[in-house]
């Protein structure tokens, strides 16, 4: 079977190009001494996980529990939920842990803290650390830090934090320097507990940008990242890689045709609503369109409007004109853990057009 | 069980408001003579289409060849796959037809409606006729028109259109004008192919708010419209309907608090990235944040960002000082299209918190 067999929209992954993704990555977190803890929320799959443990020591992080029972079910037992808990998912956590799986939890709220030190299965705790992005987790400083662990108390692991704002980011000088503050304000807050005696053992930071581009790891214990594998029009566009280093597209087929534009069965469901490439560079709306084989013959042109099934492709109008209905294009993607997550599997390729496997994804919640 | 006892994020439906809404829709197209072919591409659930289908001919319409293939396995055949259809897919719908289907396709392409005349099992066939929107179709006066009838043959089954910039109104009226465009068009294409000797028995036009704001659909044999099932934010706006007829919500946990925001476990997955309310009179950010109970009892907070699993609501701070983590809202999305797509069930409640029925929806192609 080929990709011109598949019915469209369908998802490809390019296992040649991931893998090259995933070596970069393990080099560069390597070189650290750095363990490097797979975020598999963009992947979703075992089959993709196997390949990003490959010389690692076998953790990864989820964010959800729908992936931490698939990925439990499929005998990887050390996981970090990186989203904050809440009371009422310790029970899901404690039923999984109690079947094999060492599922990891993160607070940065006190009355949780003193929640999970109450449950009757509490899981090891990371406390959640803001080092710039402002989305959760507490300062370093804060003196939130102590009460937590206090109310914690042997359930605390560590410390863990998540400079997302590496995301907005324009150059690699400013990403490094987003690493850089985001490794000593989470080496901080961890120096902090052990100052008051608690252990700390896990230090946790990353996000693909940071996790590449970081010039010292210095105290930090892991690192997590997970858009890497794939890439994406995003990443592409604050210099994490390059355009030819995304390794998942859209199979589209063409379902109409205009002057100057073709309108394909890839809309906002098969290619999400993420605009994130929007005020960047280059604004590549919803996705740029590549040939079958995964080329840029079709030059700058993008999906330019998205509806729920239908995009909007414009090319000049000679090339326009040289496609028909059913011929196929790939798309790649603004967001690949948003495009991805439409899907409910990968069409594998190893660089071709022949489909060498089918991979399943665990979405939903 | 109650919505508190949900795993979060969820998808739920409130029957009572749907069911209104969908009597509302059933008394604007039943009060012109015609009948309505409720598309299923927002809810894509068997439940839902039955109820969306008493009181009219049970005829339905999709969006992928996906539910087309749910539907008629739950006892529906007369379906109306209304995306461009091509010569690929024809193995697939003559497969259902087969099967017990009776899967109308449609075209606007010369070339494709040759390939579905010469298919062995060739489908019945609408042609697509632009009435303003500028997606996909042919103009009602184009000279395609006619060509491509010739090349259906017997298998010319009508015309259709969909008036999908009715969606950027700004007013009634000017939905209304956009109706009777809508309705003149298809109107006269079928017109043009009677006087030319084609039979075209199916007229078909229709978009949520031009179905319930059409003067008259005289000349028009059916009604296609979908959204008004579930409305959403967007079309609260375009006065489609109200903010109290949004029957479908995402009930979330709030996982985080700060000063003037809490963080929820519904981001760009659960609530999807759409973001067609900005630039409307009111942005909604990527939703409206309502209390479990469904009520507004946050005033206009809305989600003001999503990232993958995580939102941020704004909030006063004496309110957010109030929630703590593990409470529950309720999120309003601004287009249930793309949020429920994200979901594989509705948890369905009566207008109330107890969870009364648990329905399926069927996603992906």
């Amino acid at each position: 079977m080929t990709l011109d067999d598949l019915p469209t929209p369908c998802l490809v992954l390019d296992r040649v190009v991931m893998t090259r993704n995933i070596a970069r990555m393990a080099e560069a977190v390597g070189r650290h001494g750095v363990a490097l803890r797979p975020h598999m929320k963009t992947a979703k799959s075992i089959d993709v996980a196997r390949l990003a443990l490959e010389g690692q020591p076998g953790g990864i992080t989820v964010s959800t529990l729908a992936e931490a029972e698939y990925f439990s079910a499929h005998g990887i037992s050390d996981i970090l939920y990186a989203v904050g808990i809440t009371p009422q998912k310790l029970d899901q956590v404690a039923k999984l842990n109690a079947m094999g799986a060492q599922i990891i939890v993160i607070t940065d709220d006190t009355d949780t803290a003193a929640g999970i030190a109450a449950h009757p299965q509490p899981p090891r705790t990371l406390i959640e650390i803001d080092t710039g992005e402002s989305r959760g987790g507490i300062a370093p400083d804060s003196d939130a830090l102590v009460e937590i662990a206090e109310r914690l108390g042997p359930r605390l692991a560590g410390v863990m934090t998540h400079a997302g704002h590496s995301y907005g980011a324009h150059s690699v000088s400013e990403i490094t320097e987003i690493a850089e503050h985001e490794r000593a304000g989470v080496v901080q807050a961890a120096e902090r507990l052990r100052s008051v005696g608690h252990a700390a053992p896990i230090v946790s930071m990353g996000s693909s940008p940071t996790a590449l581009h970081a010039v010292t790891l210095t105290g930090v214990t892991e690192v997590r990242a997970g858009v890497y594998m794939f890439g994406d029009l995003f990443q592409a566009e604050i210099a994490t890689h390059g355009i030819d280093d995304i390794a998942v597209t859209v199979v589209t087929s063409v379902i109409g045709r205009q002057p100057g534009r073709v309108l394909i069965d890839a809309g906002g469901l098969a290619l999400s609503k993420d605009r994130s490439t929007e005020g960047r560079e280059k604004d590549y709306g919803f996705g740029l369109v590549l040939d079958l084989a995964g080329q840029r013959s079709y030059g700058d042109a993008i999906v330019r409007r998205a509806y729920q099934e239908h995009g909007v492709v414009e090319l000049n109008p000679e090339r326009a004109a040289t496609l028909k209905v059913g011929d196929k294009l790939r798309i790649a993607p603004n967001h690949t853990c948003m495009t991805a997550a439409a899907h409910d599997r990968y069409h594998v390729v190893d660089g071709g057009e022949e489909v060498v496997a089918v991979w399943s994804r665990v979405n939903g919640w």
